[in-house]
């Protein structure tokens, strides 16, 4: 079986730069399998980033290997990194990336990347993901170990998080991503409610008066509150935008009375 | 040979949904080849996926497995389908998106989606992409048979699609897509003429004296009519966007009198 | 090995013309491993193709097959070509694409596309991406040779590129590309300067005092004048958009004057 590579990052592709990293991938490691999993991450937004990545990278088999290179300190002294986090091998730049994917799973290994036999000869200081993260994906590819990139790292960066809370009958979260159907996804987890349902609420001057199972659930055009693939609460407009037409954005508080 | 496995969707990229599918496939099948088609269908828009999945999907080898979600009834209860339409393997919802395709091919086979087998453990209710299509295109390309995945159907949901009418001399049509060039294309058939040519005529507020072969016939920043690559006629603009110059949108009238 | 066969064009994925030539490459060759590069090329800016060719096309193993389709002259009597450049083979129009990889590479062969075995049965006037690129890309990766496509040719098109030209401690340049980060790319060459040092410059407005190795040199917010990850001089702001801050935009005169 090919080993599978996956590629994520902020560089859109009008730009040859994730063209260039899969010369490189490939270049060294021509058995390698990649998979795009987006390349439309907005602009060094580690944190979008990192959202994206708890959604999907452990949904791949053992060991594939994920390269996610959004990586707005590059050239910097921030270090550049190979991981496994449950069954999974990420090389990233180590500024929070995985934070969200780990308060789920666990890191089993991680390694600063210093072998210069794990990048190209010549490292430029603007472009890690060809230079440095592409080389070591296609030498983890071709049998290299995580332990050949470096020296082990204990300590790794971690974003500060907005996290939903419970009080009592009060839940207390936010929206963390507007997705691309205008969907407002929330930090509220399922278990944040333990069963219970909430008092009627409004968000962006709509009330909700229920938790829906389905978008179908409401008819055409209206809103409705329900808890989204990911079992987060998220709010939707069923065949519409519904960060566009109640003006929800990233951020934005929300406060659940529960019954 | 691997089995191909394409991937058609209104996702977009910036969210993990794309990337999720293809976890849970190569998860489930890892020596699927994935090949992207397109995550850009316009939201929501199940008449443009038609189109798409019609400009393209008998191109592909035989056994090809076609995953196309674009799927606004999402947890209602419309069905999840596998067909055989040609030598193409399609997994959809039951939505109409095959509409365009079976007016030249023909189902030669069809199931609803009932197994659980062929869906992950848990199915969410606003995303079968993930739970029950790309779990049903791993099945099938790990050697599942169609029968598998639940009784045959019969009835395929159609979309009621605008067709071009010739009455004596005269032929009907509309605009019924513009494309990513700003070229319009029409549901005017070359066969809709029988090779005759027609009458001057006017569209977006400028005359068409005569049909083109190609677009390099008229001058740059020239309007021309053509037979495009699928051979309904088009309205473009030499180097330029005929839709915008011309105001050229989905549903415009076009008539047609023939010499 | 399978052989690799990139795709890049300014087709974008909303219509199906990608698609397309996915089905007609897998279908004749279905061994081939196919790997997007981008379909975002701006619509028929073959300058814009060439520098993304440039930028990454001989990073891929020897033998790769790219295919680039930016294609305004399709239909007209403009050529179209397979070629080996360096160790690399294309499959385009003749129409000035290859032109800025070829001031590094050099071409070893150069055939135009006329035998019929290398096209589809049945070649539009509009879309000879698919029609014959892609059956010919399928052709090569299949085994076939370079001079089976047709008769050798020499006189490959190219385009008027404006170059960065040294006079004594003058360096006159300009901006050629504007990416997606806003970094404004210009052609002057590391070695243009010869290890020297510029003088003080302005450009939009903002006042360069000497050049960074990394963006993080200057705070976030601040521009800064670095060589980027190609040996060209760009200019970029820590954590923003140098082409919207400074409104930067592609053929903009730089001048340096060497210390």
């Amino acid at each position: 079986m090919p080993t599978l590579i996956t590629l994520t990052s902020d560089f859109g592709t009008r730009d040859p730069y994730v063209a260039a990293m899969k010369g490189v991938i490939l270049e060294r490691c021509p058995e390698a399998q990649i998979i795009d999993l987006s390349h439309d991450i907005a602009a060094q937004d580690v944190f979008e980033a990192a959202l994206f990545i708890a959604g999907c990278a452990d949904r791949f088999p053992p060991g594939t290997i994920h390269v996610v290179v959004v990586d707005p300190g590059v050239g910097s002294d921030r270090r550049g990194l190979v991981a496994q986090v449950g069954f999974q091998r990420f090389v990233c730049p180590d500024n929070g990336l995985l934070t969200l994917l780990l308060q789920r799973l666990s890191v089993e290994a991680a390694h600063a990347i210093t072998n210069p036999a794990f990048m190209l000869p010549k490292v430029s200081a603007t472009f890690h993901g060809r230079d440095v993260f592409a080389p070591t994906a296609a030498a983890l590819a071709a049998g290299g170990a995580l332990d050949e990139a470096g020296p082990a790292v204990q300590d790794l960066v971690a974003l500060d998080i907005p996290q939903a809370t419970r009080s009592g009958q009060s839940v207390s979260g936010a929206i963390l991503h507007i997705d691309h159907f205008g969907n407002a996804i929330t930090n509220i987890h399922r278990s944040h409610l333990g069963g219970a349902t909430p008092e009627p609420f409004e968000i962006g001057g709509r009330r909700f008066d229920r938790l829906c199972a389905t978008y179908g659930e409401v008819p055409k055009g209206d809103s409705c509150a329900l808890f989204g693939s990911g079992d987060y609460l998220e709010f939707a407009i069923n065949g519409g935008n519904a960060a566009e037409d109640l003006s929800l954005v990233s951020g934005l508080e929300v406060e659940l009375q529960l019954k």
